[in-house]
């Protein structure tokens, strides 16, 4: 088999996702996700011009050899517009394998590793008593993990909290809102949202939390110390990633288990995170951290540390990677849970998928490959449209951290 | 003073150039070079939809809070396309400051540190004989470093050295070439060249010696170790460096100084190196490395650990990042040695500049901001033309590291 | 341009200020501060004897050039008289840049980066209802961050804190008086002021504490876990700050972020403090730590590791200090807060200045350079007279630390 | 007893000396040097104006609490000018205490550990020959052991090696000279020299050499690795030192012992070189090292780490260091070796001195406290006189170290 040709769609059902169709001489053709949100356009360029032409001729089955080629080959390696492209090659080309093998994806990961994907889900309140109506609704929804997320008061606008009534995606069209920041404000509110809830719901269901980067290590570590009573399933992204050594300081103060990586590209994001056993989670997503050929590396360094898997899996990637996700899941031994946020009906329609949710689980199904199609009539009746998330200031302007 | 407008211009004369222009509603303008050898669409791309449109009604002279808008301001951080399209941003709002103010660059740096820029040359040969007339040749241009490759018997191709009486370009129109390597050929061989070259010269001239990132750590303290009898100015690149532990090792078993970073797109890929001293010079330019605002403190960085920079000064580089190098490097205290290969002619009048070479020092020159001007009708004569470095393989087909 | 001529001024308003004037052959001056509270003199003599003359004759633009011929090219470095003297000489040269330049020195440092510095100020009383008195009186001057001091309870005179109705300066006139320390006294009360401060004005307002180095690291790591529910900003200078790897005791036991660095004279002073994290706020101040070139690589480093800047600013510095500060503040990144004590209106007619206070925020004002002026007639009518902090002793005569 | 008065006498026989006398009520007085080359009239002004009028009416036998008094009770330490200050106030203390106690100083150190103290000279030569013979005669003084220091080739002025037939102080009178330094002529030919003089001497000499700082670490590497065939006693002063940990580099590379310290302030400046064994010799003086009750203990804790002390003694100190010093080194038990560089006759003429010199070894001299008077009529004809070390540049014009 040969790789015959390659595309990149773009469209824009309610939020812009980039996808891969790389097709083979054989007729079989696979999908790859290359949504970087809010630098979409970059990665299908990068795809375009400087993969794509590159790819023809070889054996879709040689994935190892093809990852190796884009990454240790070539003089630009890591980051996050390299490492999607490179991801979205390589997911198509395990989904070709797995099609023309006509098994579901996870077989040729390591097969069946548990019976279901447990998922978290997001309760985003626009304070205290909406956000608790949020952790109900969800509970009701049969969600064995929640992710809780408020309003502080005394910020005007809380990034991932919509106004009431309505759903947040993570990004807005047009250019980049700016909002302002409190970490103060934040630190002295969230500890009375979880007490608040645990004295409502108890301690039989799973509680997460993300500070998405904005602490400084010793405030992450305060907020760490004062989870404790709420006992997180995880506090996610305390703080600013780049600096691996900073998590030494969070981990000294407290035991509230941690979760990051979402914006990881590569293993040597984390390498001493993960050996180092500075965190619990690794949120490396499959899209932006190289593709399957690179996360089962990175995941099995992870086994060895006794840190698990809790992938990134907000509408922000497209159902090709969240099936990709539910694949990896169900086969790796160290898998934690599964980030859960359903996509609008609009974006399920035009990537009709295997993969399904019941009961607080989900399920890859058992379609051959990574079970995802791609309606592209659809998809062109919504093209790209620009959309950002917002930039974060303090009080006194200064940019803050994503 | 407001941002304007902007543009992306690119450009191939001989070679692909990526150059941003800033505009100004004073008419004062900016150039920052955004080139990425062999990802330059990409980078183009990410500017042109993914930053420029949220440039337009900044002051130009914020280049902090700007630099920090496109950087912790952003969810996607790192790497060599978004740190490149931040570098352009930045060096275009550092010319436009010091033109404003009538001043040559480098005073707004800390202001002349020395009488002019050390710079070496490339002496490369397609084997022993021809080497040593390469270096014979450079010589007598009155360079005092000289960087010396060859090809290696029993190798067909090696990268870098062009068929006799042809110059190379780091990067070569149509798809990615494919070479074959092989280390202990390689080994077997760059002392002897480096013995031969001492015996003829003598120990009065720089030579220092490129591995292009090819060796394992072992590998290169074993050569590090052979060449110290031949006292190399550096041995550059000498394995992957994603791994910065890795440098422990080679520093271990040698004394042979070392130089790292043409690779490198931001602080984080250096810490550990600079902070645990595990290098002399660091090669990552102001085009990769997030501007002269993200350079400037990691040289900081650098000189409180005795680090002194050797900045990656190829063709694959336009006239913009040469000029802003030389501003940097007559500013800074930990200035070491700055890589010179000339732009072809028609590269130089496309971008006329202030800079000068004269007997083995170059200079940036006293025109106000970089001193770097483009010649957009004869640019645009030259479209984007595909081209890029060959990727390497083992004598037994494995991918091989750049 | 070139330096012509510098002079040394030493008056006396109130207190104590050693100020140097370089003078350029076009007329632009520039004003350093040079003041080393209790060592005044020293300096003067090292800059008039020492240095001045080896400045004249120098291009005034070259700040990096000459701030390394005073430190790296002397043998003599480091220390509190050295790095006043070089600080005072740098800030000079940057004032005179910025005239000559016409751009408030702010621009040259990056830009704006903020809209305004935020401050903090002193409330110190006699005791806690006074102390308590002195918070509620600078909340109503519009401060959102109050430094408390307080006497304790069985000690007779604390450091800081006037007899009731008087102010203090840090420094008394005439020879260094001795007063009686007790460190149990100390930690058994201090824990109190801050419960009750908080149960009276809640935890909106940002509370800071100054431990003045009196702690031995366990005692500060006790008092930092002991202030935890109290949520201070910072604990400052908790012990004996020569030995960095003290820090780790108390950094390994409280979340309580910590504040270092008015008496320390270099990076080398806090390489380690940084580099490890012990720290989350720099007090190094420009005037003792070097001048603008050297705290630039200075917060530049500190940036890299999370590290905050919270410049010391009492009365001991001059407004000279204070200007450059707020200009340093407003362009770096990794500003964290500034101290804020005024000024006697004598010192303020002495040092006319362009920067300005409003609602609890500083601002370095528009006017070129540094935008403070000296009126040498009036300050000749203030003679310099000796002054000096006290000396502590224990309970039992031991000398002890500041 | 007690202190009635103290003086600060300032004079220049061929080179400058700062003298602190201490007077008591019972007559008897001490000295102390305090001497800082280049930096002398800050050091006297320290004492006269910020030290002296807090000395009055303490009781001088008090040397640990008034060391104390002022390092701990001062908010200003460590840095050269304070802690010479420091120095010069404890050491004629301790020649107070011992003469009032009609010993010579070392009865009160420990007594006699040996019978004399080796001493090392310096031969300086013009260039190979000529340090050669500067060799010759010095082994035909008796000395056992000599640092050979020689003129550069290539390098015009070489800092310590005065023209033939002329002494060289370490200082010149004036403004400081500027000179040209290159690393690679240095390390080029130095290692020839040692070679040359083993061969025309062989190995029953020691053989010492300074670098004068102005290595980078990996060059002080490859120094100790080149001179290892030699079998130095050290090598002295291989690169910059304020960071201690850079000599790990240098450390893991040559078994050549490193001698560090003469421009080190207090233990705060080598403890790391100590504790991790990255020295062998500390050459820390007296004098600027925070005088006898400070060096005792430095000492004390490089007896624990196998570090020996090898205290500076050229001319720049005057003889009242070098009789404290001789008295020091017959007392502790890890005295490894003491510089000897004889002064004029003028200035053993103003200090007239019980120490002695003998075939290669020293003696202090059983005379009651330090044994060294001051003859302050002669002392008055020579008064001060601007005189500075030079300051190198690279052949770019970079400023190097010292």
């Amino acid at each position: 088999m040969k790789i015959k040709d390659a595309e990149v769609v773009v469209c824009s059902p309610t939020r812009n996702f980039v996808t891969l169709i790389i097709h083979t001489d054989e007729g079989i053709y696979g999908l790859g996700d290359a949504t970087l949100n809010g630098r979409e356009l970059a990665v299908a360029e990068y795809l375009k011009e400087h993969c794509i032409p590159a790819l023809i001729g070889r054996n879709p089955f040689d994935t190892e050899d093809i990852w190796q080629y884009f990454y240790k080959g070539a003089y630009w390696k890591r980051g996050p517009v390299t490492m999607t492209a490179i991801a979205a090659i390589d997911v198509a080309l395990w989904d070709i394998k797995a099609k023309a093998l006509s098994v579901p994806l996870y077989q040729l990961l390591g097969g069946k590793s548990r019976d279901g994907v447990l998922v978290y889900c997001h309760a985003n309140g626009t304070g205290l008593s909406h956000s608790i109506e949020e952790v109900h609704r969800h509970i009701e929804l049969g969600y064995k993990a929640i992710r809780v997320q408020s309003g502080i008061p005394g910020i005007e606008k809380t990034y991932g909290v919509a106004s009431k009534g309505k759903k947040y995606e993570p990004a807005t069209r047009g250019l980049p809102q700016e909002s302002v920041w409190s970490t103060s404000k934040y630190l002295n509110f969230i500890p009375k949202l979880f007490e608040a809830v645990r004295n409502k719901f108890g301690f039989d269901i799973h509680l997460l939390h993300d500070c998405h980067h904005r602490l400084t290590p010793v405030e992450a570590a305060r907020f760490g110390k004062d989870a404790e009573p709420y006992r997180l399933f995880w506090m996610e992204d305390p703080g600013s990633e780049e600096l691996q050594e900073s998590f030494r300081l969070i981990r000294n103060h407290t035991t509230t288990p941690i979760a990051v990586g979402e914006i990881f590209n590569s293993v040597f994001d984390c390498n001493k995170l993960i050996t180092e056993q500075l965190i619990d989670y690794l949120r490396m997503t499959i899209v932006h951290g190289g593709g399957i050929t690179h996360l089962l590396k990175t995941a099995h360094l992870a086994e060895i540390y006794n840190v698990r898997t809790g992938f990134h899996g907000a509408t922000d990637l497209s159902p090709v990677t969240m099936a990709a996700a539910l694949h990896f899941d169900m086969a790796i031994h160290n898998f934690g849970i599964q980030e859960h946020m359903p996509h609008e009906p609009l974006v399920d329609e035009i990537f009709p998928h295997a993969y399904t949710y019941k009961d607080g689980f989900m399920y890859p199904g058992e379609a051959a490959g990574l079970g995802v199609g791609l309606n592209r009539q659809l998809a062109a009746k919504y093209p790209y449209q620009r959309a950002y998330l917002p930039v974060n200031r303090l009080e006194d302007g200064t940019v803050w951290n994503w």
